[in-house]
């Protein structure tokens, strides 16, 4: 099963907040020189005042940045306690070999320095070009300020150092009450916006709570959120060789700490989980040369894996994406993106529908084309956000697993996600 | 170990060859009224006038068009004696239900009627739009004209219909000796031109030989020569919805038949694959919206199979692809669709190269930047044929297998790709 649990519990959301909105939490965003605009931040900071407890997710590619590597060092090293993160966008240091470890270890220490806190309890993040070697001097130089200008307003100027191809600021924060009632916050930022594959640019998430919680309860619901959320959007996981999700949590709210298996453990859970959500959802809509926003729901299926796995191959396949770009509604192509994901399925019992605020469309029943106004389809797929919803029916699950389900969110593929990508680099 | 087994033996390329080059085979192409186009032929009939030993590669997608079940069924009940091959562009016949399933059986029974042999010696393809039910009526009105019209010379106008966004007519025919010294062909065309993602257009293969061969040497012969050309343009292999490759050898030539694990085997494969891997260039050439064609090629793997996993992860980047279009050096993003492709390597050891008929210049050593020059590595890229080459050091294979290789064609991704794919159906 892949529905969200909601527990009986309100998540209100913070206007305009981000990683400021929990307690205790201050950041800084500034222009060191490392992109080659002249006015673009490039250089970010995001500090606890308290110590944390911290869980971290990195990408699952072979090559790792030398960002990923450090950051996961100094988390061990650490015992998970992470309070601080310095960033910087137009250079990704991957592929930089012992020079660029080196660099890596070297930002942090330069940070933690400022801040008088020990290295491992710094965590990096880069995100950019790939293969050329970090400006460490630039860095270094704007370290002075960059520290001292941390301020609990900063959210917004150090989401602005983190991004690079993206064209809209995508944050939340959400305030709840955790049993007996103590109010806590969890506040998060986000860059990347190339979905339109796999292989896409780096994902760099960034969530602060002033929720106390032990380690393993703060892994464990970071590892279900990033399941349910930024791992929906692409067909193999996180690729990139720099992607990282981190929280870092600081107690300041005065709760209890959270334990896994608790009632308290599911609200937080739950909170996160809407919160990466919603990121997800952002960040597929921010897509590189995106114009539409496609979220894919899959049901019936045998497992929520496979039911994932069949949604992800549609909304990953090049083929559902220029025909949503240009509105045409070839569900052949739907059902076809299924048939090579590797999962089985009856496809003589697939029902496919397509929805948008401009109404809904049954264009495929039990495999083959449904009675249809190509008129209104054309209509609902112009739509910004468009709904593909897919029913395996009965072929392949039985009565009890046949509400399986799941979710992938993708975009569209446009002529401008090439001239963003064909040129990118010079 | 990949690379091709060229025995000691000449492989005549014999000018504007086809499926007739081979003895005893006849052609025709015309104008049913599938395709809305009123000038495009889409209707096309291969017949040998003698009996055939046959055999077929079909896609491996959960969901098979009604022709690729059909065909299979024939091959099977004939025990591999296909002799003709009825073929259709501008429907595909796929998601059509039992509708679809007796249409294309329908359309093998019409075809072997007008040619006196049994329904079960004609297989069937088709390609075009998923999912719209085949007018079987303009297929029964043409068929007679169809067979009238089969002629030696007529593999042109075969190839024309079956062609749908191929910009290029994709065709060749060989001539070698087969011992003791008898003289044979092999001709073939083949349809297909979206190679941007694995998810992509059909392809159709119809390859024609005057050798005699046993149905085990010929069906190994295909399999093998499939995996190295064909299933090298794409990460997954076969996976559009109607994906076949027939072979159909009717001994005219009279040859003592070719048996599996003879030199005359030997021969005969690496003929059949030489031709294969020059239709597969040919497709990746004429990929949708194409300007380049990319080889890439990666040695020094444990393993052949790695190192064709590694090649095709690189072919099949998107960010790679529209690197290429832009002609811009960008070889990170290699080394990072390396580092998903599923398979291991040390990217510490990582050597990457650029080349083309412009020069050739190293972009990667020791998985970090070398030193190059931009201008003379985008002047290499903008040519039409691209050769990225990628050695993995010793970090991965051992003496024993380093020599271990792979190779993959893939295209760059261009706006046109867009375009095409946008409004295919509407």
């Amino acid at each position: 099963m892949n529905a969200v649990t909601e527990p009986d519990c309100v998540f209100n959301t913070i206007p305009d907040g981000g990683i400021c909105a929990p307690k205790g939490f201050k950041a800084c965003g500034l222009r060191a020189g490392i992109k080659e605009s002249a006015k673009k931040r490039d250089l970010a900071l995001v500090y606890s005042e308290r110590p944390c407890t911290s869980a971290a997710v990195f990408t699952r590619n072979v090559v790792k940045a030398a960002n990923i590597i450090v950051t996961g060092e100094h988390l061990e090293k650490s015992g998970g306690r992470i309070r601080a993160l310095v960033a910087n966008s137009g250079n990704a240091n991957a592929c930089t070999g012992a020079r660029g470890l080196a660099a890596a270890r070297r930002m942090a220490a330069l940070a933690a320095m400022r801040l008088g806190i020990a290295p491992e309890e710094c965590a990096v993040a880069s995100t950019g070009v790939i293969g050329v070697p970090l400006p460490l001097d630039r860095v270094e130089a704007a370290m002075e300020a960059l520290a001292a200008g941390l301020r609990e307003d900063g959210a917004d100027e150090a989401l602005e150092a983190i991004m690079t191809t993206d064209t809209r600021k995508k944050q939340r924060a959400l305030e709840f009450a955790l049993p007996p009632g103590n109010p806590v916050r969890i506040g998060a930022m986000v860059k990347g916006s190339g979905m339109i594959h796999p292989n896409m640019a780096t994902m760099i998430a960034v969530i602060t709570t002033d929720a106390a919680l032990s380690a393993p309860a703060l892994d464990k619901a970071l590892r279900r959120a990033v399941n349910r959320s930024f791992n929906r959007l692409t067909v193999d996981g996180d690729t990139s060789t720099n992607d990282i999700a981190l929280v870092m949590a600081n107690g300041a709210a005065g709760n209890f700490p959270v334990e896994s298996e608790s009632p308290a453990y599911e609200i937080f859970a739950a909170a996160l989980e809407s919160l990466c959500v919603d990121l997800a959802r952002q960040m597929a809509r921010d897509g590189e040369g995106a114009t539409k926003l496609i979220t894919v729901t899959v049901s019936g299926a045998d497992s929520g894996e496979d039911a994932d796995a069949l949604a992800k191959s549609i909304a990953g396949s090049s083929l559902v994406k220029t025909a949503c770009f240009g509105a045409d509604a070839n569900w052949g192509r739907v059902l076809c993106a299924m048939g090579y994901s590797g999962r089985d399925f009856n496809p003589e019992t697939v029902n496919i529908r397509f929805r948008s605020k401009a109404g809904e469309v049954e264009v495929c029943r039990n495999g083959a084309q449904a009675v249809f106004s190509e008129a209104s389809a054309k209509k609902i797929l112009l739509e910004e956000e468009i709904e593909i919803i897919v029913e395996l029916g009965n072929g392949a699950g039985t009565a009890a697993n046949s509400a399986a389900a799941g979710t992938a969110w993708g975009c569209d593929l446009s002529c401008d996600y090439v001239k963003i990508n064909g040129d990118y680099r010079t």
